[in-house]
This record gives structure tokens, sequence and C-alpha cells, in this order.
């Protein structure tokens, strides 16, 4: 294994023994630079099919990474050594829509029955852009990137079903072209984008007012370029009200050994 | 060689061989269909190395194919018995500037000084558009692809100067990341767009009159989205006024031999 490969395992795997025995339960951002952190979603093995399906015929907002067997803790291919129960910092624990308590590990709430989702997330693909040069206005106002409910429709899959939410950042049209080319060689992290220039196209009425996230500026010599989002999956299952589920809390995501750059596909 | 290549082949040199002996003399546009046509440059040697400059420090309008040698009216790699005096349909003859004659050979004026430079033309990304799918609207409506002169001044070599052209295709905003991912495959033909939605970023004052080429209408739902243009290094030829330059007449273009899918760098 190369040395660059041994960083990645290396840095991995050492974030998440610091955040399992409780030295760390903050942010994840910035932790094993490099590397790809993962949204996480834990369901029944029901539910998981259909979940599964959604997910297969909404690639771009529900980008899988990886799905473990039933009751393994474990995610193939994500983490050496690496148990979805304690290497988060943080979790959420929802049933029928409500959420019930954001536990620090899932030892007691474990079962046999649970199907765990790594979903890709758009940390991996910002950090191509940002290497390229151009600069994300959400990242240079300290925010969240805003986030918005379009008019498109996911296809939907059993009880799964719900509107696309898109992140918008603001570009020159320069920057937008180059982001496209960049993106379009991550498909495991959203990709490409999926709307460019025209909000109300796709059911944004003002950008001023996102519905997750903060509002960021535009500038009058930029366009607003949509992303498909992770938080699409977390919507729909907040509308389908699972008996139980689990999710990571905001910003407390799943570290893995993967680097970013082993992500792109060109 | 396989059948397909033959095809191109057999298809190319048919056309040209057609041209040459005065059977066709008309818009080469759809002769050989999938086969790269090429602009036609030809300028006596000690200009042409400045022009080549000039190409390979502006190879997005100036994507050279090929360059001859001095005298030569053979064009490596671009078709089997290829003659550059008499295989387009028509050409230009130009002194200091001033447009002398269209005749349908060079061979009155041919000379053992004479570089010939083939350039990439949008026909061939065109064709990858359509083939996807995508409406271009000039083709719809039978004209001419607009054109414009931009406020972007491509970069001097000796006395080659001048701003860039630009051809404009409205897309939606969905065709247009499409479009961008497309071209981006096609370097030699020039490539991924320059410039998008903002025509009066880049010096386009209004869409309604190019300064080549004929308007089209651009929908409310759709972007103007730019491609560096061939007509680039007409123009600054037509402003340097050499002594002496040939090329070939507009819509008379090289038929080569090469199909227009090899040119996909990915």
């Amino acid at each position: 294994m190369s040395k660059i490969l041994d960083q990645g395992v290396e840095a991995g795997r050492r974030e998440r023994l610091r955040i399992r025995v409780g030295d760390f339960s903050g942010n994840t951002a910035g932790l094993a630079a490099g590397n790809v952190q993962a949204n996480l979603v834990i369901l029944p093995k029901p539910l998981a099919h259909d979940f599964l399906r959604f997910a297969q015929a909404n690639p771009k907002p529900c980008p899988v990474l990886t799905v473990s067997e039933p009751g393994d803790p474990s995610l193939p291919g994500l983490g050496k050594d690496l148990d979805v129960r304690s290497d988060l910092p943080r979790y959420r624990v929802w049933s029928r829509g409500e959420l019930v308590e954001e536990p620090l590990d899932l030892f007691h709430v474990w079962r046999d029955d649970l199907v765990s989702f790594a979903l890709g997330c758009s940390f991996s693909f910002e950090q191509a852009l940002i290497e390229d040069g151009i600069e994300l206005r959400h990242i240079t106002c300290g925010s969240n990137v805003p986030m918005y409910r379009t008019n498109i429709q996911c296809v939907p899959a059993g009880p799964f079903a719900g509107p696309l939410v898109v992140s918008m950042r603001p570009l020159s049209p320069g920057d937008a072209i180059r982001a496209i080319q960049i993106t379009s060689r991550f498909p495991s992290v959203h990709g490409a984008p999926v709307h460019i220039g025209l909000p109300q196209a796709i059911g944004i009425e003002g950008l001023a007012e996102p519905d997750y996230g903060d509002a960021v500026p535009v500038g009058t010599g930029e366009l607003p370029v949509f992303w498909a989002c992770g938080v699409t999956p977390q919507a729909v299952i907040a509308q389908v009200r699972p008996d139980f589920c689990i999710t990571h809390a905001p910003g407390s995501m799943l570290i893995t050994d993967l680097r970013n750059t082993s992500l792109a596909s060109l």
C-alpha cells in the first residue's frame, strides 16, 4: 500500500477511534482532511430495500457509497475497524418522523435487522473545486450552503417520494463551466449540477430565502449553480415517518479511509 | 482497418475526388456525414510561424488539426491522396486584406513557400450534441449560427492580435450542462464553452445583432451559451492584411477521412 493511501487509512481510523472513545463530539468538517466523509442513514430491513431502490432511481441526490449487511455495524470498503454504532460524533434517532434523541453512540438502540447506508456528500467535490481555485461563497461567508426544495419530483420507490432538494453556489460564468467539468468527474458525490441560472424554472422563487442552510450573496456577474443535495433523502425519510430510523446529526459525518480524489471517475 | 474506419476514409476521399474533378462546388455541410470537416488557412512561410504561435496560444478559437510542410499540398494524417489545391469546392484568395478572387482551385496561385493549416470546426461537436438529442436553434431555423465579437482579447503573437469571436447557441439549463460535458471531450474542435448566461460580461450588448451569421430566438427558459469560434483567426488575419493569404470560402470546408468521434478526448 502506498504512503498516501496509508495516510488516508490512518488519518480516517485515527479520527474514528478518537470519536469512538469520546475524545471528540463536534463537527467533523476538516477532520482527516482529504478523506471522504459520508451521510449515514440506518433503516430496518423491510424499509431498506425500498430505500435502496429509491436511491438507485435517484443517484444524483442519493449517491450510495455502500450498504451494510443487516445487523452488521461494519461498512465494507469504507474503513478499517469501522463501527457505525460508535464512530460518528452524534446521531439522531427518529420514531414516526419525530426526533427521539441525539445520542453519542447507538449501542442501546442497535438491532439485528438494521441496514446502514453511507451516502456521498458534497464535501468531496467541494475540495476538488477549492483546489482548482474556485471560491465557494458559503465557505467565504462562514455559513452553511443554501438549500432549496425544487418542483422536480424524485422517482418514487415504495413509500419513498418527494421533491429534489438542491444546494446552490454562486459562480462567475467561467467558474461555472469549470465547476461543471470538475463535478462531472464525481458521480458518487452528487456529480454535475442539475440546474444553472434560472431558479424559477425549478420552482425556486427567491434565492434569499433558502429552505435549509443560510442565504449567501449572489453578485451581478454571477450565476446561481444548483447541485442535487443529500438533504433530499433526509427530507423524504422525514415525510415517510418510518417506525424507526437513525441518521447522522447535522455536521457529524462518517469519516472514511477513502481519499476524495479516489472517487474521481476520470 | 475496421469497416467503420474504411467508411470514413472512403466517404471522405470519394467526396474530395468529386470536388476535385468539378462535380460538386456547393456547401459541404452534410457531405461524408460523420467525417471531420476543417477550416483552411494558407499563409507564406514567414507569417506561418507567427500564425502557428498565435494558434498555440489561443487553442480554443484556433484548434490546429495539422500543419503542412511548406509547398506541400498534402496534409499529413487528415486524408488519403488529399490535395489542398483542389479538394475544397471554393477558395478565397486575399491580398493585403482585399478579396482578390474566389477560385475553384489553387493551381494558378500555388507557391513553394505556402504553409497550409487545417483548423477544427464546430460541425464536429455539433454532431455530438445532436446525437445526444440537443436541439441546435440555428439548425432548427435553417440559418447560420450567430457569432459575436467579444471584449476578450486573444493572446497576441507577432502581428496576429484581435478579439475573440464566439458562436452562440441558446439552450435550456439542463441541455447547457450536458453540452458543457459533451464539448469538453472535443478540445480539438473548440472544446467547452467560454461563457454562459451573461452576454454583457463579455462585451456583447445585444444578442439580436450578431457581428456574423444570423440572429436566432432565445426562449425565456433558456441561457445563451458561447463557444470560441473559428471566425476568430479569419477576423485576425483580415486585420493583419498579409501580402498574400488563402482561406476556404464560407461553407466550403475541407472534408477529411477522420471520424468526428475519433476527436473525443475521453
